[in-house]
């Protein structure tokens, strides 16, 4: 985007353009680099550089700045281009849908928006082109705790129209905060599939020296190019070092830790593989790549609420949530238990239909109401208990369960059966 | 608790105690083992032998069966005996709340029922006696997810009782469901403790030969005897195995797994200490004993929630909860995020004079409102992010904070001060 305003003007009468190596000198203040694209977000009187080392500035410039022209953008500038494609290489479609990994730093602020184009986020990271011809797209530029059960439809289906139109992978670069109930939602949805589906996100956003989304989007698009594998997976940093990348299976995967690099956990599950360098390793038994069409199930019915239980959780406030919805995953204290009044709203929920499916809060391990007098009293009331299943994604799993069919006989069934790794099986109990 | 109804008296016309080393025969069946106690919830025509092999077992009785005494029930039978006391040793309490440290199996179901005394429990571990003088009481006998907030507050005045008369220790027995629910509130209700509160759970009831109970209990009390320690903790194994366990501070603990002995983890904190046979090594600063007396502030508003939030979260399901509480703790996704609609329903919350304080979902890590626009929109809607604080913790110590003082800008501060662990200041942002 160009530069709105006096200093639109100013370097416009500079003739210089964004790419281009500047020269901003303001009374004895002098700064040079190259000239990076203004954003709405952006204070309007502060033009933004990037350094020779890598990190960019905000330098206030106005009808007492001075802008000369260092060097003109190079020819390799690729702002406009299109993604090159080249025969011999294989197709890897990129569905943006916003978050760190395709955002960039206000420096007047500090802060982080979503701004940049898949293209803009492909070229760079220009070796993604080495690798691969890029079918780059954005479908949505949100910050993940924006995403609704309507975008996970919409992405499923752009995803399924890319492997089968000869994609031999698809990344969805995806913020962090909700990836994983995104995963989760793309791993019901899609069966079938003839290659990777890779959900990427990054810590820091992609226009800092320090950012993981150039290592995790490489690794990313290494395991579409050379992985055997028909799975949704999501891929971050391995550690906190840029050492190596894991793929987790999209049903049991939870973002653990607000900010390190390597915040993504697999949850009573080995991780599906470790990308280190060129290298793919298979950690965990997966899924191989189908030879398709890959099937889309994308009915999804979000009339549901997920509740963690806690001392002091009232009845009424569970009576008010189960009185508007047709299913609740409880995320219930260590076996799965809550207290005996909430067993009593169980119980005239289930009565009136609702489904009540039980998780644990521990998040680690299974529940099993077979123990204590409380969970006897559960299954009882009329509560499921579904194992080692992660309350996200049981949550996720419900609401598509429930798209698949109205009998709730039918639900329930397909709540306690694996679909796509979210449920050991061993631990249903 | 002696037998009723028929199976009573067959052992009753046999002269067979509770204790007594008996023999049971029925047809070609033959068992013989310690008599153990019926229990309510056990079946009554169910005899419960102890073998030599240290497992319990069931046999059914009825009037074919033969009852023979093999032994008498010896002389250091302990059933009704009080617990003795030296002068030369120190006085540690033990405050039985229930939970499965303090609970037996049900051989009959395999299930697991609250219901052996404070002395029971300490007769168990008769090592317990060697290291101290131990005073016993069952104060609540439930399962910890029946806990409410009156429970707290009546555990944290026993607690101050026991400790202002002579007690160099309190150990808490409880059930860990809710373990860290307790343990946060009495680390903010009790201070100036002349020395260690533990809180001591179990994964395996205290009747089973691989029970935890045995070790937890012993570590407990060397650590009351011998810990320079004045902090409230929960102590529970550090490995799956019998090697060592860990006490973790009482407002920075949680329990990450639903059956594992090891299942509490210190979150965004080292343990506090670890206890391996007789030696206690201190892992992190700490605060020492004070020379007392224990000040008690037991004053708690429960009039507030913990909402989590997750994609599909509806704004109508926060107003509700919010326009019938006081303050609200939300586990938002990342550094402390919620959907824009939510954000809506903040700032009307706040407008209610509702107080909204941030914690994150992960876990792991703390919150910062800053980085990105959803972050700062919720400032700007009042709601108050509260660095690392694990939101369990956060959601007692607002309950807490409430209960100290009225004024709104009080409750802020004190959510805002580190009072007991909880909060890592640098983390505060």
């Amino acid at each position: 985007m160009t530069y709105p305003g006096p200093v639109g003007k100013i370097l416009e009468s500079a003739g210089a353009e964004v790419g281009d190596v500047v020269e901003v000198r303001r009374g004895k203040e002098v700064y040079s680099g190259i000239l990076m694209p203004h954003h709405d977000f952006s204070n309007p009187s502060i033009i933004t550089l990037k350094l020779a080392n890598g990190y960019n500035i905000g330098v206030r410039a106005d009808e007492d700045s001075k802008i000369k022209i260092v060097s003109k953008k190079e020819a390799k500038e690729h702002a406009k281009r299109s993604l090159p494609s080249t025969p011999s290489k294989k197709d890897v479609a990129v569905i943006s849908t916003g978050g760190t990994i395709a955002s960039y730093v206000d420096y007047r602020t500090g802060a982080v928006h979503p701004a940049i184009s898949a293209e803009e986020l492909v070229f760079s990271v220009p070796e993604l082109m080495d690798l691969c011809n890029v079918r780059a797209k954005v479908l949505y530029s949100i910050l993940s705790e924006n995403m609704k059960v309507a975008h996970w439809q919409g992405l499923a289906r752009a995803v399924a129209d890319e492997l089968n139109s000869g994609a031999v992978g698809v990344i969805v670069p995806h913020g962090t905060d909700t990836l994983g109930f995104t995963s989760a939602a793309l791993s019901f949805m899609l069966r079938n599939l003839t290659g990777p589906v890779v959900c990427v996100g990054a810590q820091r956003s992609s226009d800092r020296p320090s950012s993981d989304a150039i290592m995790n989007l490489l690794a990313a698009t290494r395991l579409c190019v050379e992985g055997d594998l028909g799975e949704v997976v999501v891929l971050m940093h391995g550690e906190t070092s840029d050492s190596y990348c894991l793929a987790h299976r999209g049903t049991k995967v939870r973002k653990m830790h607000s900010s390190r690099r390597d915040a993504f956990k697999s949850i009573n599950a080995d991780p599906v593989a470790k990308i280190e360098g060129t290298e793919i390793t298979f950690m965990s038994q997966h899924t191989r790549r189908s030879p398709g069409p890959v099937e889309l199930h994308d009915k999804i019915d979000g009339n549901a609420s997920m509740l963690h239980f806690y001392p002091g959780f009232e009845a009424e406030h569970f009576d008010m949530i189960a009185g508007k919805v047709k299913g609740v995953v409880i995320a219930g204290t260590g076996l799965g238990h809550v207290s005996e009044e909430i067993v009593g709203s169980i119980r005239r929920a289930v009565k009136d239909g609702v489904h009540v499916f039980i998780t644990t809060q521990c998040l680690h391990g299974a529940v099993n109401l077979n123990v204590y007098s409380t969970g006897r009293d559960m299954l009882t009331a009329g509560a499921v208990p579904i194992g080692d299943m992660l309350p996200e994604t049981a949550y996720v799993k419900l609401m598509w369960a429930m798209g698949q069919t109205k009998d709730p006989a039918e639900v329930r069934k397909i709540m306690m059966t694996n679909v796509a790794g979210e449920l050991s099986d061993r631990r249903l109990v």
